[in-house]
């Protein structure tokens, strides 16, 4: 079958949190690590007076320029979309400065994916695929395909989603 | 009737013809004007030896940022926006410098456009709207809700389209 499936970008392709966690621990001499932040967000378990600061980081010039790639993505992304009709859908208004650092690091880690396969929007009930593998439920709300979450310490107690716990699950998913 | 209905930017909601021309008018000393474009687009009409600095121009720092508003959206995309769901859908890959300027444009001239309604994207048939008001029909391919055409000089002869002559046609057609 040939689907048309839809990748979120932070926390899926991108490894968003390393990026988050190692700025935190850097700026505050701290040693938090994913296996803290189960079923929290990094701004869930930080000290309140750390807050406002860390909510800054995303914001500062080149946190998405540098991101690293999540693990196994550089090698099963490409066969994904010699398969399938893949779109990156990620939700770029939240921080409008990332436009040019998400669209240089497409282009730098995964030349496989075309200009005119990537979406910057916000409400991701925009979107027509078959398929949305997401880290975040709630943009699951609306979309009239199938959303498929992707394994993030901050969902890590969410029922109810079909869960992918890596990228070698995507494969096995959509490669079998 | 309550749809959701996606716009185009270029064309549509901003009259890049016009700060087209006028780039080039200021630049070779012409007086070209929309009159001389029907059925052709800019890149199409000028001399050959203009043809690569005008090829140029989307690419200059503030094209995207200062182009005129089309006329009548001022005054109709707000009312549209209370009665329906509507997303600004702009194709924003083939000039990756624009985006934060699309941003910013939108954000002045129409701030009744939430940030999760703005889709910057590639392919348009990625769009799940009911409509999609767009003056380049090869966008409907693959498209499942309706395309509108919006009336602009380079497909002033294509036929097969429903078509909206400007804003007003809009406001008839989903607020009257």
């Amino acid at each position: 079958m040939h689907f048309r499936i839809a990748i979120d970008m932070d926390e899926v392709l991108a490894d968003t949190i390393a990026q988050a966690l190692s700025l935190y621990n850097r700026q505050f001499g701290a040693n938090l690590s994913r296996a803290d932040l189960q079923g929290k967000s990094l701004w869930d378990v930080v000290p309140r007076e750390h807050l406002e600061q860390v909510q800054t980081h995303p914001r500062s010039p080149g946190f998405f320029r540098d991101i690293p790639v999540m693990p196994g993505s550089l090698e099963v992304l490409p066969e994904l979309c010699r398969r399938h009709e893949v779109f990156i859908a990620t939700a770029a208004m939240l921080y409008p400065n990332c436009f040019t650092e998400k669209y240089d690091w497409l282009k730098e880690h995964f030349p496989c994916i075309a200009d005119s396969r990537i979406v910057f929007c916000g409400d991701k009930h925009i979107i027509a695929a078959d398929y949305l593998i997401d880290d975040h439920s709630q943009n699951f709300r609306g979309f009239s395909g199938k959303g498929l979450l992707y394994d993030a310490p901050h969902n890590h107690f969410e029922q109810g989603y079909e869960r992918l716990e890596n990228w070698e699950a995507i494969r096995r998913r959509f490669l079998a």
